[in-house]
């Protein structure tokens, strides 16, 4: 089956807006083995409109149209539809009394430029829309079947959920894949590679997708095949990745985040944490307090970012300031210890770096980061990290943040539960 | 002149990658007054493009082919083409001289496969490419000319300047619009739509463009015409918004930021700023610290995501926090001029809020904001903000951080120079 996507908009051949409802359409079609020939925008003109209808309509089997059902006189979509496929348009009296019905029960009258969203195309069958005012159409035309959804991201999932899926299913025998993101931090891609050998010998190599980003590694695991076989072997496949990622997997799915599982590891073993940031300027305090109910686990700290305040607030001493330079394992494991006893947390967390662009030196170039926790706890004392990480400024801060949540990651699975 | 644009690439029609070199392409035509008609996005498949080409040619007068223009076996637009156009394709000696030459300068050998760089489609001149090894191509046909760029951006926009932006001002006599972005902080839409009211008298609406965001109002104004008479046209139509909009505007341009305006503001009076977070986490130090040499200004400051470090590290007093609450304007007062005289700062700002999903009553909702400054002049000694920011926490936490940056604007704005 061979889809094409049509999104229409003016907007979307601007300067500012990139066309971004494709993205979810081609998830969707990806996942039910539909191959994605082309994607067209166009302008809110009908004649264009209908010239890419009736080309696409005639080669393709699927055509997914976003936008232009809106009320106003610039949402064109019906008429142009209408007119490319040659095809009568027409106000359905169901459907005008089913959008009065919805004004009416919001308490307020339905505005007389809304009835035009009652138009039918000839042939074409209705598809409600319980997030907005704009049903879409589904319609067959020769081979192709085509569906009109509304622009508006979270209606055009709605309605693709609710009726492009199943159709897509029925015809497809459902979903022709399944795929599970390992999400691992702390190590780089070529070392996720490597570890990776044994699970690219095993494996159709088509089935791993290995993706970098600033310490971060994604690894994406697509299977296809009959629904029984493909989940024993997605699970053999994800089991056999897990393994040899070991620890580095903090989680699965795109949804998680490595603040959030630092988080859940903190609440689930009674811990506290307080940072003390340099070079990151607030970041990694920023990013725990991204998670909601961050206060069960997260005091607060400090951004030192004058070296002053390493010794006034933190009382990293004077002297190894001096000695060892704000950027140096022996001050970011001051910086750790003195935030931890002076916000009387559990735990605290330390990044002093050179972000750049300037400041850097021969012996620590721009891109040198020092991250230490400290646990209080004799035991298991907690880690540092000292290296150079490579990008801009933003890069760098970043990254560093990564490795700082990776680092008490990797600490607290070791701790265990309290 | 209507133009289109096609993007060639497998990896657009996916799920992870938004199509972007087009937004840049799209301002390159408009500045020109050059239509853009449509976009088209097809994999690299040769029987594809070269479908796409021939339409495309038939039906437009400017066609702007990105992607595919590499050397490995899956780049094939220079072959889509050729065939799309029904053209030969020939190795150029001279080209592919000039490909080894440019490995040379390197000091490396070519790899065999970079050779189809040098072919040439039939009519086709060759476009030099400065920062990597895909030249680009122009070719006319019938009444269309096509220019073949490649798809990585900073080489596209390279080859677009070099080449398209000449083309594109013989053909249409120059630039046919300038632009002025206006950015303003401290108003909402509405506000600032308000004071627009006699610009919008006084000049033709489509001239300017309002755009909304958390604690942002942008302001474009674009205009047409003649060179000479569009420059004074532009210049009292800046002049009139200035004007109407006053101190409410930070800067003019995409390239700015307030936390780098108040970043030079603090420089520019030998002022320092300490910062004092709840709600937005470290957001608020992060942002001051994106700015290259924010030490010139920027001290550091507390987290006091925990109440207790609101009273121990910023000596905000356990009856007040317990009187007026967390989130207050006394308790924000107080956070503000404790960072500030621990920090030893001339200046110290501070946000305390509800974020929200959870921790909102009925009194102060989520979304509630207590903002201060404390500047430690008894003349101009500081300010205050107390409100209700709509959104999800992400956008509350934004929201307020714009706030404050902009109340330290405006307060050094009016102390001036030191």
């Amino acid at each position: 089956m061979r889809a094409a996507i049509l999104a229409v908009g003016s907007e979307l051949l601007g300067e500012d807006r990139a066309e971004t409802n494709s993205l979810w359409l081609a998830r969707l079609l990806a996942d039910h083995g539909v191959e994605l020939v082309r994607k067209v925008a166009v302008a809110d003109q009908e004649e264009a409109i209908a010239a890419e209808i009736a080309r696409l309509a005639a080669s393709h089997d699927l055509v997914l149209v976003s936008g232009g059902l809106g009320p106003t006189a610039d949402d064109v979509t019906r008429e142009a539809v209408a007119k490319g496929l040659g095809r009568p348009l027409a106000r359905d009296a169901r459907l005008e009394q089913e959008l009065r019905a919805r004004y009416a029960s919001l308490g307020r009258r339905m505005p007389e430029i809304n009835r035009k969203q009652a138009d039918l195309i000839g042939g074409g069958v209705a598809l409600a829309n319980p997030q907005g005012t704009a049903p879409g159409q589904r319609l067959e035309a020769g081979r192709a079947t085509l569906f009109l959804l509304p622009g508006v991201p979270h209606e055009l999932v709605a309605l693709s959920e609710r009726y492009v899926a199943p159709w897509l299913a029925e015809r497809t025998g459902g979903e022709a894949r399944e795929r599970i993101t390992v999400r691992t931090a702390g190590l780089p891609e070529s070392e996720v590679d490597e570890r990776l050998a044994p699970v690219y010998a095993a494996f159709p190599r088509e089935e791993i997708t290995v993706l970098g980003s600033a310490g971060e590694v994604r690894v994406r695991l697509t299977v296809g095949g009959e629904a029984e076989a493909r989940r024993t072997h997605l699970g053999a496949l994800r089991a056999a990745v897990r393994e040899a990622l070991g620890e580095a997997v903090y989680a699965e799915g795109e949804e998680a985040s490595l603040e959030g599982v630092v988080g859940a590891l903190l609440a689930a073993r009674g811990a506290t944490l307080a940072v003390a940031e340099s070079c990151t300027g607030g970041l990694l305090g920023e990013r725990l307090t991204r998670v909601p109910g961050a206060s069960a686990f997260f005091l607060g700290g400090v951004i030192a970012y004058h070296n002053r305040l390493k010794t006034e607030w933190l009382e990293v001493a004077p002297a190894l300031l001096a000695e060892a330079g704000a950027v140096s394992p022996a001050v970011a494991r001051a910086m750790a210890e003195g935030v931890r006893t002076r916000c009387g947390a559990t735990h605290g967390l330390a990044i002093s770096g050179i972000a750049g662009p300037a400041g850097g030196t021969e012996e620590k170039p721009v891109g040198t980061v020092a991250i230490a926790l400290a646990s209080g706890d004799p035991a298991v004392p907690g880690g540092q990290l000292f290296l150079r990480l490579p990008g801009d400024r933003n890069r760098v801060r970043w990254h560093a943040s990564q490795l700082a949540l990776d680092l008490l990651r990797r600490h607290l699975l070791v701790t265990g539960e309290g």
